[in-house]
């Protein structure tokens, strides 16, 4: 055992904006209607994760870029502020949250990858630790809504193709 | 952007493990004849889905050791051969495949990681690379299984804790 790294930068970034890809189809595939409301089980409707996801990444890249972080209550789906209420201002949000990442880490020296850090003023691990957490978080919730729509008789776009 | 890696192949143990625990609680979670039955939208029932991580990791932990790969039609899940019918034989094969990547790990050199190889005679990449996938689809798969606990009225494992 060593401590010889097995994840680039590079190699994190696609993978993560691979899923943002997924997930970006995953909302496309919702009708507009079940994507604000339907629910099995009591759970929360996709547009509700979705705004989870927008409320990880869009500050969370801040913090990672510059060490400066939203504390917890401030994110957009906990402050409820400014969310995208219709599919088309979801996806617009999703875009340009995509540019953000891909700008923001252009900016980002790789040794901060395993820097000690406090995500949201709250969660305490190395930076990338707090980007796997979303990665996995996106894949998680995106799962309960694979359910959503083979429930509504909608085919859900292919999880292993993240092109 | 540098070469340099973020994950270290403890951490990545750590964070396959900690996963394969939150389903292994799921498994628990989960009465013994929906764990095998239940299902929603017409998906498989979260003992297939289950079975599929087996046949991943079981012969898939070899493949990363040795670099001699079970091929895609053998595997478990795809041959029907032996594999666990209830609860307790799930629970003991899981816990038998744990303490096997555990021991496979200590022998595999860090540069492994990131040799190029093809998984099960298909998939090319780095090694590294299908732990990722075998993770990812874990978390997938296992997010539609909380749908089906959810609707059954059981409360599910938190996700976030791995301990």
């Amino acid at each position: 055992m060593t401590t010889t790294g097995i994840f680039t930068p590079e190699a994190l970034l696609e993978h993560w904006q691979g899923h943002r890809r997924v997930t970006r189809r995953m909302i496309l595939a919702f009708p507009e209607d079940k994507l604000f409301s339907y629910s099995i089980g009591g759970m929360r409707p996709f547009s509700d994760l979705v705004l989870e996801f927008i409320g990880m990444a869009e500050p969370g890249i801040d913090g990672i870029a510059t060490g400066n972080w939203s504390m917890v209550n401030d994110l957009p789906h906990h402050a409820k502020n400014n969310l995208p209420k219709t599919k088309k201002e979801l996806l617009e949000r999703w875009d340009n949250i995509t540019e953000k990442i891909n700008k923001s880490w252009q900016k980002i020296p790789a040794k901060r990858f395993n820097e000690m850090d406090k995500a949201f003023g709250q969660w305490e691990g190395p930076v990338y630790s707090f980007i796997i957490y979303w990665i996995d978080n996106e894949i998680h919730h995106r799962g309960q809504a694979y359910v959503y729509l083979r429930s509504l008789g909608i085919e859900p776009p292919a999880f292993y193709d993240r092109s």
